[in-house]
């Protein structure tokens, strides 16, 4: 009997339904003789709000204890006075991909058949992004000084080494072999200078050793265009947290919309737990309502047992995902649970 | 009489064909009584790969001297050896815009009738991007150590000031209200936060004078979604200069391409002429046949009689561009200078 100890933060909002949902089909996909081990905890917004707690060093220490992380979202009202932007990202969220040295955020894309893209004609879609995890413009380097005022000055400063990013184009560059041999690196070298020779020089490097895998570059503005006008020539893209960040939402946009979308905040050197989760927000919006769609919190579990050495597993979700949105197509809406239910009944099936 | 001094830099690959098209509609346009006295100046990449020279002294000093500035595009061959990254973006493009100050950088995105949307249901389009010209990751302050190595560090650093958010935030307020009264910004205050601070406290600072302008903020990666998902909503957008450059490269993207988006880097202040430019590039791969679009060029020249004081002359582009678009639906390509004769013919109808 292999036991594994999963760490539960369903968050706040639709993370509170989703996650049920994930579970559920965790529940249905677990091979034999495996057993999860969950420990949940409620922290998120609502916990910040109520206690003034966010990530606490016993909470972090004891997470860490784990094997891995399954999130739902984390976040509150926009706007909301008590919850200062960065309050829940910086000190939950981004504390936890950093902390636990998630070098390596994984965010597959998949044009699923009988999901509504947004495009005329998508064509076929299927690429993964790698989206580097611990450095950039999201280590919260910088300050301000006289603020408020009309001299106000921030500086924001973008980390960038060749160690973290050479291990992140590594990861990339694997996955491109076991896929249609193609990696393209999307940053900004035409004007983001320093960090884009980093990034340009190791993908070069690295790509040496790679000689049958094919490399392009792309500026993440160029980027966008060929998003929408041609998404099918990606295969594995690779690249830095803040233009990773902006191109997973326009792939999931594309793919017909971020209710799809599962990624994963890998630390492939597994020293530590990785965690999943949907790449939505929290959507206090639609929060409540059994509206959410589970699909990308299910997508989540399915990355998580690949990511735990239970690649047929991860399949059968992959395909009862495919199932559910065919027989989805013609449908009215369904309840979260709904769609739960329906994807861990194919899992079994 | 009056004599407007204007600056043309056509610059490389499709620059050197679009530009002599606005050239043409910017005669046909021009008001009576009105002459515009042209400098061209042949600067880009080709001239820094023949000379060593980017922008010299001499030469911006020259068109400071002018009263606007045409420029088509710069750029060489993606990966030319002899052409580092930044080379020409840094030294010529961002040069201008920096040195003359031009903080305002206007771009509006309009689905024109027959243009071809990649989206399924664009719906109507119709917004101005006021991206910040002068600050943020833009300022090309960071920098490298141990370059080349495995212990490499390169540092980028986003300047932002209240100065100079205060300034472009005030224009885009002033567009709004001009408009369908809606500001939104873009910005990631959730994790850019010294930056993201000083964004939203002028944004409600600037828009408490303006009652009447609805304000609404959107984090950049879900714009994304929302520019592919529902753009009509949009109106006035307001956002830093990299946030800016992504979003306008999409929203070009949405509303037909970037063959008819058009540009103006603008100083309100009326201190060093403001410059006026397709959002495309120099486009190497289609250079020198006749193929490129000239409609982002030439509505960069009705962009720029705005500014200079004759809206009538840039309303009669802007309407023949629309009448121009109209007509080429169901037509087979046209070459270059064919559209810009159909354009120039419709200006003078
Ligand atoms: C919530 C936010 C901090 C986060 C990010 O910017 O990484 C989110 O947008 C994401 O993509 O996971
Ligand atoms: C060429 C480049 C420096 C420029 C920018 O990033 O501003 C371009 O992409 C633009 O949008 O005008």
């Amino acid at each position: 009997m292999t036991s594994i100890k999963l760490a539960v933060i369903p968050g706040d909002g639709i993370g509170q339904e989703v996650v049920p949902e994930a579970l559920k089909v965790l529940a249905a996909a677990t091979p034999e003789g495996v057993t999860f081990e969950q420990t949940h905890y409620e922290i998120g917004a609502e916990r910040y709000l109520a206690t003034g707690e966010v990530l606490t060093d016993e909470v972090l220490a004891d997470i860490r204890t784990k094997d891995a992380i399954l999130l739902g979202a984390v976040g509150g009202k926009p706007g909301d006075p008590n919850l200062p932007p960065g309050i829940l990202e910086r000190g939950l969220l981004l504390k936890l991909r950093f902390e636990l040295d998630h070098y390596v955020n994984l965010r597959p894309s998949k044009l699923f058949p009988g999901a509504a893209s947004p495009l005329a004609n998508p064509g076929e879609i299927d690429f993964v992004v790698v989206r580097e995890g611990t450095e950039g413009p999201y280590t919260g380097n910088g300050g301000s000084i006289r603020v408020g005022t009309p001299q106000e000055v921030a500086t924001e400063v973008s980390l960038n080494t060749a160690f973290g990013v050479e291990r992140v184009v590594r990861d990339a560059f694997a996955r491109a072999q076991k896929r249609r041999k193609k990696l393209t690196l999307v940053h900004k070298t035409n004007v983001i200078v320093n960090a884009g020779k980093i990034w340009s020089r190791l993908v070069a490097e690295v790509g040496a050793e790679y000689p049958d895998v094919a490399v392009d570059y792309q500026h993440v503005d160029a980027m966008m265009i060929h998003l929408v006008a041609n998404p099918s020539q990606f295969d594995v893209i690779v690249t830095d947290n803040l233009f990773g960040d902006i191109v997973t939402d326009l792939a999931a946009a594309v793919t017909g919309g971020i209710g799809l979308a599962a990624s994963g905040n890998v630390n492939p050197d597994r020293t530590t737990p990785s965690m999943f989760e949907p790449v939505h927000g929290s959507a206090p919006d639609i929060a409540g309502q059994q509206i959410a769609d589970p699909t990308a919190a299910i997508g989540s579990v399915a990355l998580m047992l690949d990511h735990l050495g239970y690649p047929e597993a991860a399949a059968k979700i992959d395909a009862a995902i495919v199932k559910d949105l065919e027989s989805r197509q013609g449908q009215g809406p369904r309840k979260t649970a709904e769609v739960g239910d329906a994807i861990a009944a194919l899992v079994v099936a």
